[in-house]
């Protein structure tokens, strides 16, 4: 157990809103670890990516102060929630943040939509040491149970050993059982079948998003999809810097 | 020119909204090169990245149609532009989606926040050659000229030699005269000093996302903030795989 000094100073985020089952599980193990700060919207944020509240002001509000535990909620969106923490709320960076337990998967494509990864994002932007945690399995009262010790060894590595600059991760877990992690890449796919038409009473016609998602490598034994169909923990490392490095000498040959 | 058959199907979006100078520019461009279907958001949606309408319904309204061109506006996001676009609106698939031209750089980070390439990611996940254009100037009545005649080359080559696997580009343009065009990488910097603080007539604060730019490689002259800030167009080969590859092996190092 370390001291009071050397305890780790801990952000937590999330997409579901401060209410979520699984923020209030990742907190609880956070504690464990670390002094916490909670700053997570204040309803539910999914599939907000990293976008940014612009076109009006935000505000928090303390919700919870004890021993090693405030908890603020946020009218913005998570990377608002990280911006505000980062800028407003702390007087020193956060030595981690954790972003999560998102209900439901966050693997292949899905980062790019993710709110809880755009907290992550965020985080890694900043030059923090920044992890998401998602359980593939969308239903409110969610079992986190078998994720647990995995979340905890996962982040007291993380802590111990750092990330490349730039770098931060993705972790989904399985339903049910879990065999063990694999550390992986992400898996190409996409979403398809995305829309449910439906008509209003007056006739006019209107759009939920549903989908399906595609896997273009379903055998692919090096990937999240394929970890956590096969019952593992996918840990991604994934970047901030978007560049298709491999493509700047291609691009350059042509005429512009 | 190309004869009528040859004409590619080229589907516009962005995220000032159907209204802005910047997508009405792109329109009247495209025209020259295609056949053209408009899908763009009802209003400004800047900073939206890649977020999604998930917990309310969308639609979608013809706005105009003639010869060559049908505008549409929608009340998503620009990514749900795109989606909407490929799964309702389209019978076959465009051979380009381009974004733009936005009012504003999506240079740099700004890549991840941008509704703009939020919609270019979306068009390159479902295989179809994708371009962001943005200029470098936020006023709602930027003037595009001197940029016009690198989009439709970027455009034209775009469509004539293809772009690898899950690669799209983001295009940024200075103000003023244009020294030439740099294929470069995406420049490595972070936003502070994000918020300005102002307390309502309640006496409670609230906070306005503002800030600026910290560019952490200023004379690295491979990076897209070093063409832009030395007047060239800079053209960054983006991808939707976020994976840092290179940390594989040393994340697996790790007591999980």
């Amino acid at each position: 157990m370390k001291s009071e000094l050397e305890r780790p100073l801990i952000l937590i985020t999330n997409d579901d809103g401060a209410d979520a089952k699984g923020i209030a599980v990742l907190t609880e193990l956070m504690t464990q670890i670390g002094d916490v700060v909670v700053v997570a919207p204040d309803g539910p944020r999914s599939a907000q990516s990293n976008a940014l509240t612009v076109t009006h002001p935000i505000r928090f509000k303390l919700l919870e102060e004890k021993e090693g535990l405030v908890r603020y909620s946020c009218t913005g969106t998570p990377t608002d929630c990280v911006k505000l923490a980062l800028n407003e709320i702390f007087d020193t960076q956060p030595d981690i943040i954790v972003s999560g337990i998102n209900h439901g998967s966050n693997s292949a494509i899905n980062v790019i939509y993710s709110g809880t990864m755009g907290a992550v994002l965020e985080g890694c932007e900043n030059g923090i040491l920044s992890i998401g945690f998602s359980l593939c399995d969308y239903s409110l009262n969610a079992d986190f149970s078998s994720f647990e010790p995995f979340i905890l060894q996962i982040t007291r590595e993380a802590l111990k050993n750092g990330l490349p600059h730039a770098t931060c991760l993705n972790v989904n877990a399985p339903m049910g059982e879990i065999m063990g992690v694999r550390v992986v890449r992400q898996c190409d796919g996409r979403w398809t079948k995305e829309f449910e038409k439906r008509t209003d009473p007056h006739g006019r016609a209107y759009y939920w998003l549903t989908g399906s998602f595609e896997n273009h490598e379903p055998i692919s034994e090096d990937t999240d999809e394929w970890a956590l169909e096969h019952g593992f923990v996918s840990v991604v490392p994934t970047k901030i810097d978007l560049t298709a490095h491999q493509a700047i000498s291609t691009i350059q040959k042509w005429k512009l």
